[in-house]
This record gives C-alpha cells, structure tokens and sequence, in this order.
C-alpha cells in the first residue's frame, strides 16, 4: 500500500499501469478467431499455438470479416449489423467503434493501409473510413436507378486506394478510385450477368471474378485492360439446368489459385472444378465428399483443402495438387466453418463451430498440433494478411 | 526532480524507464537497412516513411543479408564475417551474438521460424542454430571429399525445416532436412554443373535454380519430384563462347516471377531474359540500360525493377509486363545497391551507397515520396519477408 501511495501522490500510478500491462511482442504471428455467438473476438498467437485475450462487445458477427493494419497491430472488424470496430491486439481492447451501416457484410484495407471500406446491404452501397479514426471520409451509395440503392457483395481492395465491389440488385461491377477520398471517381460496369453474390481478385490483382446467383456462369474482369474489360467464363458453372439442391452457397473469397490452375467449388455438386487461368476453362473435376463451401491453396499451392456444406460439415479434404487426386480426410470437429492457412503454409487452423474448437494441423504429416478451446468458433483471421491483396 | 525523487525512493525508476522506453507497436511495418561500411542497421518505418532508430556494433556488413522472425519482432543478420546477430527492433538493441564462422555470405530462417542456419564459406558448410538463443543445433561440413570442404551458396529455406544450398566446389546442390536437428538427414545431388555460384527457389518451393560461374546454363532441382531430379536449363544462360567482361555477377535470389513468366538478368548483357516457366525455355529478351543486377517483380507482377553494374549503375528501370517494354528509367542516386518492395508493392524503397540515400518511390505514379539520409546503405529488408518462402 504504501509504494501505491507514494505511486498515487506522484501522479504516476496510471502511467505506470497503461505501460506495464500490454507485454511489447511483435504482431507478426497474431491472429483473431471470431466467437460467433458471444460477439466476441479470441487473439491467437500462431507461434505458441494458444489464445492470448479476448476482446468482447462487437456486436453481431454472425457474418463477420476481418481486415489488419498495415503494422499488423489492429483489426478492423465487420460485424453484420453494420458495426465496424478497431481492436488493438496489443493492448487487445477496442480502440474504436462506429455503428456505419443497418446491415452489412464486410470491408478491405487499401494497399497503403491509410482507408479501411465496408460493403453495405442497408443503406446499398460502400463507405470509406479513414483508417486511424474511422471517420467517415467517402459515401458512395450504389445507387443504379433513381432512388434505387443495391446491395453490395465483393468488395476486395485494388493497388492505388482503389476498391472494385458487386451490385447484386443492379447486375454491376463498380470500381471507385479513392486517390482523393473527397472526390472518388467510380468506374461502372453494367450488365456483367444476373444477381452477383460474391467475388475474389486473385492474388495478383489483374482479375475480379463474380460468382453469379440468377444464371450460370461467371463474370470477370481484366483489370490490367484499360478501360477494364468484363467476359463471361464458365458457363456451366453453378447449378445448371437441373438445379441441384444447395445447402450453402460456396464462397468465392476462398478460391484457391495454385501455379496455373484454379480450383473453385462445384455449385451443389460433390465436386471441385479444376481452371486453366491463362484460358479460364474448365480442364478437370476432382470428387470430393459434400458440397464444398471453402477451397484454400496452401500458400505454396502443393495442396487445396477443402470443407463443406450440411451434411457434410464435420470434415475436411486435402487435395495434392500435382496429382489432383484427394489424398487425406480429416475429422477436426463438428460444424467446420473455416480455414487459415499460417503465412508459409506450415500449419493449418480450422474451426469446428459445434465442437467449440480450433484445431491446429501439420499440413505436411497432417498431424493435430493443438486444439484451442474456442466458443462457437468461425472465421479465422492472421495478420499476415495485411501483406496481401484481396483478403 | 521531485517525482523522480520519489520513484527513486519508492524503488520504481528503473522499473518505468524499462517500459517506458520501447513505444508498443505493431512490428508488420518496420524492416532495416543495412548500413555496409558503419557496421549498423537503420531500423525503419514503412507506414512513416522514416528512419526510427539505429543499431550499430555488426561487424563486417559488406555482403550482410537478413531474415525475420515470424513475429516480426527479431532481425537475424549475417555479416560477411562470420557474425550472427539477432537485434530486436521494438528495444532496438543487440540480444544475441554469436561469431559462427570465419567467411560467411548469408543465411535462412526455416518455414515454422525455429531453426536458423547460416551458409558459410570458412569452414565450408551450413550451421543450424535455434532461433530463440542462437546455440548451435547442427552442424552440417559440406565434405565432398575426405578433408575437403566446399564453400557454400545459395542456402534458402524449404517446407518443412528443410534447407537447400550449393557447394560451389563440387558442382553439387544438398538438401538438408533438420526435423530432428541432432540428425540432420541430407540428400546429395552430385554433377548439376560447374561451380554453382548463387541459387533461388521459386515463391512456391518447387524450383530450387543454381546459376553457373563455370559454365553456361543453369541446374534446375523440381523439389516436388520424389527423388528430386536435376536438370539443365537455358544452355545458353551465361557468358557464352565469345565471354564478355562482366562487371558484377547477377544476384539470383533477384530473379522475378510474375505471372507465367520469369525475368533473369543476362550475364554481361544489356538484357533482360524472359522464360516460361513451365518449360524454362527462353520466350523473349528485353534491352535495358546496363548490365542487370537485380530483376525483382513488384509483388503483383505487374512491374519489374531492375539495377545495373558499373558504370550504369545510377540507374533503374521498370518494365511493364504485360507489354515485356522499359516504360521508365529513374535516377535516384549515385551507385544503386538494392531496392525492396512493401509487401503490397505500392512503394519500393532504393539504397543509392554513394548518395547516402535511401529514396521511397510510388510505384504507379514514380513520385518519389520520401528521401532518407542514411550512411552508404545497401541492403533493404522488411520484415514481410518473415511470410515468405525463400527470402
């Protein structure tokens, strides 16, 4: 008591405490797992394989996406009720918190880390915040028809501030150049297919592909062509003209690029199409157990892993890219519902949401290197993503 | 002086001043530059834009490389020397040194960042060390004859705490896999050419490529093939029959791939080389202005960087892919040594030695957005690294 007093007297004791409590550590091998239930975030440390902390009271993150400083030290998360929220992973607090949206599904980091932007149900449309702050600074409404506001799914960062995001009432893809947040120049892209529903860039950011929900195909775009040009590729892609049944729609975010190929999942068929990325045609189909939901490429591209849709939930498949062949099935727990590769692919971490569980897997033995007891766990998110475009 | 008298009464002085010095900060931003004729690193800031700080007492930093800890947080340094040195960049002092070596020209960090080895040439051979405290874990003497030990190039890390290097001395490429480091296990492939002077692996560890001072050509090892198998590719990658002065000898861990190609510096020719890599056959050759040092593609492929050799050496130039054209020549300073992209390629940063200069240039407008003083610098290295394979 009496060193507290002494503390207290000196006016230090708050001092002494806000610099004594985070431990200096690098951010390099942290990561979040989101605690779908309890609107909770637990930070991961990849190195040790353990949660470090817990950060509480993010809202809904029901559909949550994460994005990281540039630093690697904040989290940018997007909760579905349009809450976008800055948690510090070092002092692991939320530093930040704006309610920007009535319903929402996710954001980007620019590539200079300087503008974080959200993708908008309610009211259709994308805002752009200042990344230190979360001030607002750009409004773009996707206002197609007047009055008409779309829903915006999509949405991936491009080099220079740029952001390229999909309007699925509006069958549109919009580019808007942020250079000058004030006055944001967007590119629109019209007629690009019926009801797109989500998309990827890949990862050398010269092609932004739209999965589409009212017809077959896909729609993608050349970034690298000036002005940008949009084609329709894999026109037997999604559920054909005898509509099979689906229990989940596939996201696009997680297709896999390995060497030349693609790897994307089949649209309720227990397949995994196989893409020539110099043609965009098909060029095989590798068999796999359910529906697939994510197909990851190790970040080597040796190996895609996949998991799946209800009934098939409970496991995971590892496809060996050479011989595109399944060579592994795995069981981690029941409900998987997501997949994160560490940076040089050495380890895999997956959620089981019903099992309460994160497992920790050597990608090369396949062996379990730890299990994390984790709430109702989904998406898995490390910072090593802030090094990369289109996460 | 009051309250200081007080913590110092109260016995906390040391304690504050310990945590109060290193600011908490996120580590995905900072890399170093090495300071080649001080013997120092300038630690910096790649969000700022600025040098932060400044750690001297390396050694011989002549032909210095650098690796990072998956965290991001440790800088592993190899002198010229011989001397290892893990400096800390958030304390930003030296933890741990060791002289583990007579001659020494660089070194690797395996994928899951536990194991360090070093490639030396006195004694000949790689040495593992743990990279939490730098103790010797496993010596590996490059013996290829009873008593004789050949010097050692070309070290990168592979999956799998496994390392591959050439021994210029024995026209050979060993791999050596230290899962268990008392027993390290090491594959030898004997004849892949003649003095084997500097090697790269492809960003996804399949191709493992050695370049040849004693021939033309160079030796390819498909690392996905069980055994791995050598072939010769380019036959005419060199200085070939009518041999030209050669003012510096390629870097190769330069070498670009972007896309479906692959950029090579020519050897003595004022040329950029173009390969397909599928079939490393040559498919083009672009002129540029000097003799090509290094050849790096901004991280999105859509660029390649390139410096010269004496006399050209002022200069540096990029190519736009997509059209194999020079589309800019810069000027950033007297004897250009390196360059390194930020991990999203929206900026690269330029050491010009005898500029004392490190210049900060925007990759899509060429603006030049910060110049920093620091003494005769020549390697850059940021600690995105940590997330790569064979950097």
């Amino acid at each position: 008591m009496r060193r507290r007093d002494t503390l207290l007297a000196a006016g230090l004791l708050p001092l002494l405490a806000a610099c004594a409590t985070p431990t200096l550590r690098g951010s390099g091998d942290l990561g979040v797992v989101v605690q779908r239930a309890r609107g909770a975030l637990s930070i991961v440390d990849t190195s040790e394989r353990r949660v470090i902390g817990e950060v509480a009271g993010l809202g809904d993150l029901s559909h949550a996406s994460v994005v990281f400083s540039r630093d690697g030290r904040l989290a940018y998360v997007f909760g579905r009720d349009g809450g976008l929220t800055m948690v510090d992973l070092l002092t692991q607090r939320i530093v930040q918190r704006v309610m920007q949206a009535g319903n929402s599904i996710g954001g980007a980091i620019s590539a200079d880390g300087t503008l974080v932007a959200a993708q908008n149900y309610t009211p259709g449309g994308i805002k752009v915040f200042d990344a230190r702050t979360l001030a607002l600074v750009a409004d773009v409404p996707a206002e197609f028809a007047p009055g008409q506001c779309s829903r915006v799914v999509g949405l991936v960062d491009l080099p220079g501030q740029r952001f390229a995001y999909s309007l699925f009432d509006a069958d549109a893809i919009w580019i808007t150049d942020c250079s000058d947040p004030a006055h944001p120049v967007t590119t629109r892209l019209p007629g690009i297919g019926r009801q797109p529903y989500d998309a990827l860039v890949t990862p050398d950011g010269r092609h932004y592909i739209a999965g589409l929900f009212g017809e077959d195909g896909l729609a993608m775009v050349d970034l690298w062509a000036d002005p940008p040009r949009v084609q329709r590729i894999l026109g037997g892609y999604g559920r054909g003209q005898q509509p099979l049944p689906v229990y989940k729609m596939p996201h696009l975010r997680g297709w896999a690029v390995a060497g030349r190929q693609a790897y994307l999942p089949a649209v309720g068929r227990h397949e995994v199409l196989v893409v020539d990325t110099a043609t965009w045609q098909e060029v095989g189909r590798i068999p796999v157990a359910g529906q697939p939901v994510f197909v990851m490429a190790r970040p080597d591209g040796r190996q895609v892993w996949v998991n799946f849709a209800v009934p098939d939930y409970d496991r995971v498949q590892v496809i060996d890219t050479p011989s595109q062949r399944v060579v592994a099935t795995l069981e981690p727990g029941q409900a998987v519902l997501h997949m994160e590769f560490t940076p040089r692919g050495e380890a895999v971490w997956i959620s089981s949401r019903d099992a309460h569980r994160v497992s920790v897997i050597d990608t090369a033995s396949l062996r379990t290197l730890a299990q994390l007891d984790v709430d109702a766990p989904s998406g898995i998110f490390f910072t090593s993503r802030a090094a990369r475009m289109g996460f």
